[in-house]
């Protein structure tokens, strides 16, 4: 039997769910390695839907996280509340707006950010049986209030979303598009992807690096 | 100045639109090859919008092809209006059931299907300038069409696909999932891509090998 990872997903595009690239790098490089893996993602409403080609809000528009997300994984998706720590052997957040606009409200409140509950209560199942957890992009600023203080994670060099970080009791370590930061202790792997990627294959590289080590951190 | 290739988008999600994994794999190789890349996608109504959590088509949504492909491509992208032949050195089509039914209506209509035209238009400029092209999953099925009698293509071993392609003049070679065809004198590479994988890491081993290949017909 091979390794299970759960990817959990907020919808699917860049400015208003799970970034595509993120994702799909993620599936292929935990494919490659022969990892098993299911997406999931919370049946809740997306904060709102962005015009990926004007960046505009589309006003009277409205979707379903869940179901957007269904794109990102070719329909093989379940709802986040079926997601139990105890099938899987550890979890991957992609990033994306969605992780701070749809799992999170951090676009809006910034270091006064709440998390979605259930989505708090799945990690908290991962973190309690020590199962690694990565995240990636801005996914990384929901880690204080998702897994507690003092661990050490990345968003790349941006300042005001470290700030934050360290604002809500985390650590934040500065860190290259193409490398990864590892808590070791709190089996954390984070890596700064489109929060600093100018390209696809920088975004890669990092997000691989991720995949690899929470591949080895299973084993341990 | 590095090779330029134009990618024609036509959605976001397999069962509507772009297929997104093929689209992100296509990609990411043009960039670890060093080619620039840009995305296309036409301005006009996605045939219906498929809810990809069920299945089942969404009555009363309506969406852009244009602006669910900016999704795709992070915002940059253009109207494939816009593209012409001249301003890159070959062009590359995704799959996803987008490209048959809003590049074509293939998925209605069968070998007596027709094509969106001025996709038919932008790829005559490629055709003319001898400019390679490459296309996977089900878009292969659009080549008769598009670029004229007796081109070798793949989708695959799909009996009805092929059959239909025989039937409009075209040419089908079966081929496996990490392979590719090459019409060397048409200069058009196709691979089955998820016509046939049950794997992204497949998917991905028949795409890598047709963006190289391409990428070699550009020197040629």
């Amino acid at each position: 039997m091979s390794k299970q990872v759960a990817v959990i997903l907020s919808g699917c595009g860049v400015y208003d769910g799970s970034e595509i690239y993120e994702t799909t790098l993620t599936l292929l490089r935990l494919d490659q390695l022969g990892i098993g893996y299911r997406c999931f993602a919370p049946d809740i409403d997306q904060h709102h839907v962005i015009d990926h080609r004007s960046g505009e809000v589309a006003e009277g528009e409205a979707r379903n996280v869940l179901t957007e997300s269904a794109r990102l994984a070719r329909g093989e998706i379940s709802t986040l509340t079926e997601l139990a720590a105890d099938d899987f052997d550890a979890v991957i957040l992609p990033g994306g707006f969605g992780a701070a606009k749809n799992l999170s409200n951090f676009a809006e409140a910034g270091a006064d950010m709440r998390v979605h509950e259930p989505l708090a209560e799945v990690l908290k199942g991962f973190r309690e049986q020590r199962k690694p957890i990565g995240l990636m992009c801005i996914a990384p600023v929901m880690v204080p209030r998702l897994l507690g203080d003092g661990i050490a994670v990345t968003v790349g060099h941006d300042p005001g979303v470290s700030g934050a970080i360290s604002a809500m009791g985390g650590l934040h370590r500065s860190c290259g598009v193409e490398e990864i930061v590892v808590d070791f202790e709190n089996r954390v792997v984070t890596t700064p992807a489109y929060m600093l990627a100018t390209r696809i294959s920088e975004a890669a590289t990092g997000i691989f690096k991720l995949v690899d080590r929470i591949d080895e951190l299973m084993d341990l």
